[in-house]
């Protein structure tokens, strides 16, 4: 069993379906299950798993931001021009609007994480195998 | 050791310091890390322990919204004229603006939730002793 497989697939908030409506901008197997997403509320709460190897498109968000709170395993988070940070269970990241980015699992573990998302998300290229792979 | 204690003060984003700032409209103690707390994201996002029996005041959000993300322990959550609802991990709360409510541990357990909050907060009477006593 990869690192932390059991414990995202039993994470707190719930192991959520295949996250097949963005599965165009993910490399790998995501997963996806919404917590809070009402109309009447600016923010959507998703809960996110990763497998070992995903992560998602450079994007930008757009009229708002991100923040994500890591509850498992490990994972990878980018911006544009900067090293990347190794994210851990606790850790925060707060993602502007306007900046462009990246996340998703190490290659030998899953990841799993809360992501809080206001406006709208602009999908651009994947990471490539050639930028993960030099990657850890 | 009372239920919980260990989880709480163990959970994953930190257990805080003593939550002086709001200790008036509290009855027992509670604890706060702040997550996110900048001045361009128009939501806070703190981190919130409760000791057994603790609860905070009657209250109303305006301008904005709660949302409640149940990490550990056992609590109660309720609205004006509602009956009280027993959180435990992993539930989700959504309080919209203008929803008088309350929330806090049970008597015999630690609670813990991250809340995230947009707008001001309009804080109003305590739960008094006899509603909290009634429940359970």
């Amino acid at each position: 069993m990869a690192n932390f497989e059991k414990e995202v697939k039993n994470n707190i908030f719930g192991f959520g379906g295949k996250n097949v409506d963005y599965a165009k901008y993910f490399i790998g197997e995501s997963y996806l299950k919404s917590l809070v997403g009402e109309d009447d509320i600016d923010v959507h709460v998703g809960n996110v798993s990763f497998e070992p190897g995903c992560r998602n498109n450079w994007h930008i968000h757009h009229n708002g931001y991100q923040i994500l709170l890591v509850t498992d395993g490990k994972g990878w988070y980018q911006e544009e021009g900067k090293t990347v940070q190794l994210l851990k269970a606790g850790d925060v990241v707060v993602i502007r609007g306007g900046v462009k980015h990246w996340h998703g699992a190490t290659k030998d573990s899953w990841f799993n994480h809360v992501a809080i998302t206001k406006g709208n998300s602009e999908w651009l290229e994947p990471v490539s195998d050639e930028e993960y792979d030099k990657l850890g």
